[in-house]
């Protein structure tokens, strides 16, 4: 049993859609393996050329995994013709980011009609063995169909 | 005058060199523009590949430029040997990220031997104004020329 | 000149009204130093009850201070009617809170219709030197007019 | 079965010490309610002197109960002799501090030997409902016994 109900009967498509369209993503190599009102996993290979100065994934990489999301697990929860941004993150990082595969798992923690709250946990897999290798909790703000539509949904926090 | 004196003389070339050994800052297109003893600005030019949903550049890579530009500058202060890795950061975002051009400028707010706390911020021209886009802080960790020896610096702050 | 325009030409008499409402600040026994548009300093004396293990001013008193002039700074470039609420604050702990009086300074560092972002520093003063303890970043929410009378205020940040 | 195995076998008691070392514990009417290796749950009752603007609970405050929550439940793992200091946490308010007791539970996320990432989350039961209120990550670091000695556990992050 899902612990939030969409408001959006429409959420998994719209959710899906608004992640594709994120060319970074594309770019990073990360896709949605899971998603659930308020819950999204996503997924990551490792890829030599997103590494930091020891072969492991890069800490902002790692980052973009866990507040991307963040976004979508908060976006499954908004209502139709919202828009959503990041207010704010913080990532702790507690290992390296060595692995073959990365997982990004985030959970609404407390959504809200402006504001969302969410938590995220990052994971490498490496051998076998899964390890959390960085936690998020981050702020979303949803936009108003009618300020989405009039910013592109491209308005600051301001 | 600069604020901080570096305890490596080669501070600057050993501060160069890790920064171009990290092939995702090589990938994202971000150069190191000033580097000084505890402060280090980075730039990157916009990239389609790199965007959100709305065309914007995305977050985890404003990120990724902010925690590298904090990390050099740390560095640079740290002792010869010494391995850097991030413990946390936040950041917070201010308005989209849209620009041609995007600045990543850091400096040390406090030195430590072994945890230095850093503060960035982010600027994207567009159309020749500068916009402060986000604002990062976070805590860098040295890793004692021994250890990273023994690890290759890739000890977790466990 | 200061660096922002307030909205109500009211500001400073209704900001020092909502700080002297909190009844924690006098029992903390802090009180405001100075007060600009976007830019306040708090001030507090050492007192044994609010000592941490080793003596020091407990890292939580230390936050209440530096959240509370991140409040009122941001409070003071809002319209008249708001009410106003904290979404989220970071703090970074830089040294021992030792001394026998401690400052709290806030400035806004992006003023919002909906949410503000704000910096503040601590500082302590022993034996008369002044050393920085501690940063915060934090998020500040402004409730409509007609929001605060509806909630008195008390809307979270959902 | 507990998730972490302390390393001071003396644990329970000298963390309760070390709280109770702690005269602003006193001084704000928070105790430990609960306490195993890695996790501890702190209470506190109402007080209006610690309330803000709209007579509930300053967030200063509860940050104070959230960031002793998680020192505590780090400090139940280190070893025999470790001081401990508080690097950085960060707190999201989730809902006005409404209620007649509150309470504090944390959990070590990553223990390490010089640095643990713990969680925590804050609750108001008012009315007999409970509802959390605030959550906080934070890191907090380990001064070896030497250096505990030595400074009185006193030492900064740096």
């Amino acid at each position: 049993m899902a612990r939030f109900q969409p408001k959006n009967p429409d959420y998994r498509a719209i959710s899906i859609e608004t992640f594709e369209r994120q060319r970074a993503m594309r770019t990073l190599g990360i896709s949605i393996t899971r998603l659930e009102p308020g819950e999204v996993d996503l997924a990551m290979n490792y890829h030599a050329e997103l590494t930091q100065q020891h072969g492991f994934i890069h800490a902002g990489i790692i980052t973009a995994g866990l507040d991307n999301a963040c976004g979508i697990a908060a976006f499954t929860l908004m209502p139709a013709g919202a828009g959503i941004l990041t207010v704010e993150f913080k990532t702790n990082l507690l290992a390296p980011a060595r692995g073959e595969r990365f997982a990004f798992r985030a959970t609404v923690v407390k959504p809200g009609r402006t504001l969302t709250v969410c938590e995220a946990r990052a994971y490498a897999t490496h051998d076998g063995a899964e390890t959390m290798i960085a936690t998020m909790s981050g702020t979303l703000m949803a936009l108003a169909a009618r300020e989405a539509a009039a910013t592109d949904c491209a308005a600051a926090p301001a």
